[in-house]
C-alpha cells in the first residue's frame, strides 16, 4: 500500500528538476523510485534529497518516467520502450508531435507510450531545485491516441493526481499548437520588444511604465532553454508568429500611408476580443474592476492594504503593483469584481487610503 | 498667496479627466482657474467637483492649460496664444512633435508655449473621474526648445510641481520617440498576440500561464482613445515596428529553414539585454530574486503573508498573483534582492509557507 494511486514500481530517467521533484512526491507516498541520468552526481544528489534509490540490474518498473531534455528525448523513449517491455512509458518534454512521429518511425511500441506535459517548473535548476509542490493545482497534459492502451492513459492520469496537478487530454498536435500560441509566441514577441529597447536612450527607458514592464517581463528567460523548446515546435510557432507579423504588417503600412485610423481600430478590437477568452482566477472569465490605490514605499503598508481589504469582506481577484521612477510613493492595483468597485473606494477612501485614478 | 507655487490666474481649456484634476489641485491650493470646455455640461461638472469657475469675457489668465483630445490640440492651442498675448500656454497631449509642427507653420508665438506631457491618467472617463492625486510620482514631460522663454518653462515646471509630479526635460522628436517605444509600440503588440487567440480552442485559451497574460494585459485596452494617440505619432511608431517586425521575420525564417538555434538563441540574448534596461523601483536596474509562494485562494491569506514578510523585515520589490485554471490554490510571485532570498526562503518554511518552484 502507498499513499497515493502509484503503487507499483516506477524508474525515473534523467534526474533534474522535473525528474528529481515527481520522485520525491513518488518516494513520499511509498512508492518504490529508481533513479538513473547520464550524470552520476545528478542521481546522488536526487538520492540524498529523497527522491528515490539508485536503479539496478534488477529493476523490473510498471511505470517509467522519461525527463531528459527535448533533443535527446525521443531516442530515450525508444530506448527504454525496448529495456522494459512490460513498462508504460511517458515523458515529460514540452513538445509533443514530433516526439511522437520519431516513436512511430522507429517502430516503438506505441501501445505502451503515453507523452506528458505538466505544465509547471522551468526545465532548468536540477535536482537541487526539486520540490514535491511545483505541479500543486498546474495542468498536466496528457497526449494519447487510439493506438494507446487505456491502462497506459489510466496510469500515467494516477501520477498526475497524486502529483497534485490537473490531467488534461489533448491530441499531440493540439498541445504543440496551444503551448505555441500561449507560451512560445508570447516569449518570442516579448523577447523582440524587449531587444528594441537595446539602443534606446536612458532618458526613454526612465518612463517605462506598467505596459512596458508587462510585456517585457518573460523576456528575462533563459535562452538556452528556448532553443531546444522553440526548435522542436518550428511549425506551429511559426504559424502563429506569421499571423502576429501579418497584423504587424498592416499596421505599419497603414502607419505610413497616413490613413491609419480604420487599421488601428480593428486590430485593437481584435486584441480586446482576443484578451477577452483568457480564463480569469478558477477559469471564470471575468472583466474585473481596477482600483489603484497610493501607498507608501514603507514596509507593512500593502499588508495594511490588503488587511483592510479583508476585513471589508472584499474578494480581491488580483493585485499588481507598481513603482514611478524617482518617487517615494508606489501603486498597488487591486482588481474586484465590477459591483464590489464603488463601495470598496467609499470605504477605503473612509479609512483613509488614497485611491488613484488608472495609470496611462 | 496661494498653498503652490503657481500663483496667477490660470484658464483650463478642455474639462475633462485631465484638465478637471489639475483644476482640482490648483483650486485647492487658492489660485483662481478658470474653465472651458465645448460641453457646458463638462464645465459644470468640473465646477461642482470644485475644480474651478466657468470662464468670463473679463479673464486674465497668465498661464494657460489646453486639455483636448490630440485630434483638436493645435488648433486649440494656436487660438488660446492669439486670444491671450500675454499668457503662457502649456498642453497635455501624449504626442509633441506633430502639435509644434503645426504651431510653427501657423506662426504662432512660440516663446510662450511650452509643450508638456504629464504621464499619468487615461485620458478618457471625463470629470467625473478627475482626481486632484492622479500625477502623485508621476513624470512630467517638458518640451521647450531654444524659443522658448525660460520663464515660461520655470512656470510649467511649477505647474508639474504643484500637482505632486517631477518634470522631465525632452526634446520634443525625443519624447515622441520614448513614449513610442516603451507605451506606443507595446500596446500594438500587446493587441497583436491578443488577437491571435481569436481563433484559438477552448483547451488552447485555458492553458494560458503568467507569461501570455503578461504579455497581454494591456490588449484590454480602448481602442478609440489608442486611434488617436498612435494615429498622431506615426512615424516614431512605425520606426520601432518596423524593427520589432525585422527580428520576427528572423525568426520565421529561421524556424522554417528548420535551422532556428543561432537566430533564437541571438533574439532571447538580445531580449535579456534590453529588459535588463528597464529601471526597478526608486530608478534602480537591480534584478531580482523571484519566491514562488503556494497560498490557499481563501480571504486573508496573502495579507496574512505579507504581514509575516514584514515581520522578518525584508523589504518587497515587487509582487505579482497568479491563479491556475480550475485550482484551489494561488501563487504570489515576491521579488526581493537576491542576498535575501536564502534567508526569507528559509523563515517562512519555518513559518509553515509553503515554497514553490518558479512556474514554466
Amino acid at each position: 500500500m502507498t499513499k497515493g494511486r502509484i503503487a507499483g514500481e516506477v524508474r525515473i530517467v534523467g534526474a533534474g528538476l522535473l525528474g528529481a521533484s515527481i520522485g520525491l512526491v513518488l518516494a513520499r507516498n511509498g512508492v518504490d523510485v529508481s533513479l538513473v541520468d547520464v550524470s552520476p552526481t545528478a542521481v546522488t544528489l536526487a538520492v540524498e534529497y529523497g527522491a528515490g534509490r539508485p536503479a539496478s540490474p534488477t529493476d523490473n518498473p510498471t511505470l517509467i518516467i522519461v525527463c531528459v531534455p527535448p533533443d535527446v528525448a525521443a531516442d530515450t523513449i525508444a530506448r527504454e520502450l525496448e529495456a522494459f517491455p512490460n513498462a508504460v512509458v511517458t515523458d515529460v518534454t514540452s513538445v509533443k508531435e514530433a516526439i511522437s512521429e520519431s516513436l512511430i518511425a522507429r517502430g516503438a511500441d506505441m501501445a505502451r507510450y503515453v507523452g506528458s506535459h505538466p505544465m509547471a517548473g522551468r526545465e532548468r535548476g536540477g535536482a537541487i531545485a526539486a520540490r514535491a509542490d511545483i505541479f500543486t493545482g498546474r495542468a498536466w497534459i496528457l497526449c494519447a491516441d487510439e493506438s494507446t492502451d487505456p491502462a497506459a492513459i489510466r496510469l500515467v492520469e494516477d501520477l498526475a493526481t497524486d502529483c497534485g496537478a490537473t490531467p488534461v487530454h489533448l491530441a499531440a498536435a493540439e498541445h504543440d499548437a496551444a503551448v505555441a500560441l500561449v507560451s512560445h509566441v508570447p516569449q518570442i514577441v516579448s523577447s523582440a520588444v524587449a531587444a528594441s529597447l537595446i539602443g534606446a536612450s536612458d532618458d526613454a527607458v526612465a518612463l517605462a511604465g506598467g505596459g512596458l514592464r508587462d510585456v517585457t517581463r518573460v523576456a528575462s528567460s533563459d535562452p538556452a532553454l528556448w532553443v531546444q523548446i522553440l526548435s522542436a515546435n518550428a511549425g506551429p510557432v511559426a504559424d502563429v508568429l506569421r499571423g502576429i507579423r501579418s497584423n504587424l504588417d498592416g499596421v505599419i503600412s497603414a502607419l505610413e500611408s497616413g490613413a491609419s485610423a480604420g487599421a488601428i481600430a480593428t486590430l485593437m478590437a481584435r486584441g480586446n476580443s482576443g484578451v477577452s477568452r483568457i480564463p480569469g482566477k478558477h477559469g471564470r472569465s471575468h472583466r474585473f474592476a481596477q482600483i489603484l490605490v497610493i501607498i507608501d514605499d514603507r514596509p507593512g503598508q500593502l499588508a495594511a492594504l490588503l488587511t483592510e481589504i479583508g476585513s471589508l469582506g472584499v474578494n480581491m481577484e488580483d493585485l499588481r503593483l507598481e513603482h514611478s521612477p524617482g518617487a517615494q510613493v508606489g501603486f498597488a492595483e487591486i482588481s474586484v469584481l465590477p459591483e464590489a468597485e464603488e463601495r470598496l473606494v467609499a470605504d477605503l477612501e473612509a479609512r483613509g487610503w488614497r485611491i488613484a485614478s488608472e495609470e496611462a
